[in-house]
């Protein structure tokens, strides 16, 4: 029997474990979690969580409600097959590919077949199983713009999958380091497989890439026949409105090398963690490399619960298949707050202060240099002494080493908070340099 | 804009994967629910998939109700924290982990740190995080007794992790045999980190180990400085009864070698997908190991849908957090079942025909030896000829080498089914014996 007490300090040789488990990077995570966690009364500028303020729990009840219905009425199912289809288990590439696909048809001009979509507990597994299908031994190697969500450089660290960084340049992907790196990379003996990229507000700088710079990347990937990972969870939230997107890279994908890694957890919401992976490249395994990705998740996670499927399949019928309408009123939020703390940032930092920032077109992320380094520090001092929270550019490069920078979010506060976020964190501004002078 | 048509046939040298996922053990769940598939009014002695009987929709409504209302009433949050809970991201290790720490010292006299517990997506999840942390390098080897789960050699497969094997012997594990398979390994240069074992009930060969041999191997992995994973999906369905259990190996744990892996599958549904692993190990990532794994689950599915937990969280709840209470029905749905597969099968197969069983103490699976090769061909002429499903025990060993065994499983029939099932399988025996002949 077990005793409820603290662990010993020593630490058998049979506990060792694999380094990515230790890793500073995977413990980013933790540390930005536990220092908002300590300081519940700060604002937070450093979340990327949604907007919760439409959050309601019978949203959860009606959402399965109108999936069960749809099931009957829809697909003719009987009472038995509906209890089936929610309760055990399940076609592994999931049960909502097909309402996915309307999905992506509706809001994005995707049309693919359904059978090439991998539903998947939540987008960060669709990312896992590309990685781990991709890597096949020790010359593999992914790239990435960097900076990078922490997401992508951890999972490739726990698959050690080294991550060949690429500048980002002014259109989010620089091309000729790109085909520099892939280049170096196979001068090396190493294979580059896919490039890892954010083109809509990429986490954390915000850029979004202009359409004639995803078809040179389109061209580029088909020239040094590289696969793109394309990881879209904030392309609904332009900041010029709906008409200001501009198409996503698997929208223009003629010779499919995009795999499109989607994200329910800013549309729906977190709770479901439901995302998943177009993948309609040919693959051996296939047909469908999401038929590959299919056999790989079937030990990893089996399948993709369908109770949590059923939720966002209900929130996706009671929306006509559209995330666009079934998100205006977060896309309104994000858009006000993310007006307000760019105005903000101009009210309170002159051109004199040293402080500058990109304009973002959309997302939640706005990069901010200041005159001083950086440091988890830094943050600490903020939030205890300011009671405002953001996050140290370093975690996204995957480094421990500072930079003069950091990243705002606007996404978990409230708009009618940003001004106050944004006094707070002048305050801290100029506490920090008077330190620094 | 993609279309939606078959892949091309060429496909290119970027879209070559780990060979894991073209893994002829990776496709054998594929084939063997497809066989299902194509004959669906075969009678399934195949699935080890849970009795649905009792089955039904609103359960779900009701256990997040109920869930809801310990959220409110038990810890005191307020709407906005209990909305939070269920529909942000949430707690890396969970947010059930107190009501299966309860469970736990309820059913199974488990003591342990509700901190030392893992919430998963599925059992699976933890299995494969569990073997990503203790695979290092290519010196680490995990032991598993063989025949073995699937799910086991698969996932070490996609994670480059060699399986030993060990004999299985009359009680569940042979322990000369595993203390050999260690030294070889040791002497090979290898590091052998821990024994896979289901000690109830194994899947497939129905044994379970008798106490003794349980502290014989505990005392073992001591000694041999390994670790054990216990898998115990099937541990509340013995045929004696519930005062029939023998203690789980964590429960007679006094050193902290059990990594004790749980599952709700087949004691609340699967469509949950919610699993765990106790972890108290210490760990330098720690302070437990299950902080280890937590760290790497963040990098694969981020954390466990929180809807999907307070199902089962709920229904933990309505029975006092004892899941014997909560599956009083569906035991005895499974012993009537079990009972009526061994004793259908003695009626039909008298010593003189060449065809011998084990007899399992509980759970789903019985082994049956027969006088003939059994192949995938063999289970196809099955349901098709006789509408009778059931799996090759080749499946079990990783391998493609027919063997003369095959498995039962009582688990998805209806138990008034057995006799029909048995009389379709005799009729299958019979014709396989005369082709043979």
């Amino acid at each position: 029997m077990t005793t409820p007490e603290a662990p010993h300090q020593d630490v058998p040789d049979s506990y060792a474990l694999h380094p990515a488990v230790g890793d500073p990077l995977l413990s980013s995570m933790n540390f930005l979690n536990e220092v908002a966690g300590r300081h519940p009364d700060a604002l937070s500028l450093a979340a990327g969580t949604p907007h919760e303020g439409f959050y309601d729990v019978e949203d959860i009840h009606r959402a399965l409600r109108v999936y069960c219905d749809h099931l009957r009425t829809a697909t003719g199912r009987t009472e038995e097959q509906v209890r089936r289809t929610l309760l055990q288990y399940g076609r592994t590439k999931g049960i909502i590919h097909e309402l996915i696909a309307r999905q992506l048809a509706t809001d994005e001009g995707i049309h693919v077949d359904p059978e090439a979509i991998l539903v998947t507990t939540g987008c960060q597994e669709a990312l896992f199983l590309t990685l781990r299908a991709l890597r096949r031994d020790d010359r593999d190697v992914l790239l990435a713009v960097n900076p990078a969500y922490i997401g992508v450089t951890g999972a490739a660290r726990l698959l050690d999958l080294p991550v060949h960084p690429v500048a980002e340049g002014r259109d989010g992907v620089d091309l000729r380091d790109l085909a520099d790196r892939v280049a170096k990379a196979r001068a090396d003996g190493l294979d580059p497989r896919a490039l890892y990229v954010v083109p809509d507000y990429a986490n954390p700088s915000g850029l979004r890439m202009p359409e004639a710079a995803r078809r040179a990347l389109l061209d580029l990937a088909v020239r040094e026949d590289i696969l793109i990972l394309e990881d879209n969870p904030y392309g609904l939230f332009p900041l010029g409105g709906d008409a200001d997107r501009v198409p996503t890279l698997k929208a223009l994908d003629t010779h499919r090398r995009v795999v499109h890694l989607g994200s329910f957890s800013k549309t729906v919401f977190p709770g479901a963690r439901i995302g998943y992976a177009v993948a309609d490249q040919p693959a051996h395994e296939g047909p469908y490399l999401a038929d590959a990705l299919a056999r790989a998740k079937s030990m990893v996670t089996v399948n993709t619960s369908p109770i949590a499927q059923a939720v966002v399949g209900g929130r996706l019928l009671e929306h006509g298949c559209s995330l666009v309408q079934a998100t205006r009123r977060e896309a309104d939020v994000y858009r006000e707050s993310l007006g307000r703390l760019l105005d903000g940032l101009a009210a309170r930092f002159p051109a004199s202060s040293g402080v500058r920032w990109n304009t973002p077109a959309g997302g939640f992320f706005v990069v901010v240099e200041v005159p001083f380094d950086v440091t988890d520090e830094s943050l600490e001092r903020s939030a205890r002494d300011h009671r405002v929270l953001w996050t140290p550019l370093h975690h996204f490069y995957g480094s421990a080493v500072p930079l003069r920078c950091l990243r705002l979010s606007c996404s978990a506060v409230d708009p009618g908070d940003v001004d106050e976020a944004l006094d707070r964190f002048a305050a801290f501004v100029a506490a920090a340099r008077q330190a620094n002078a």
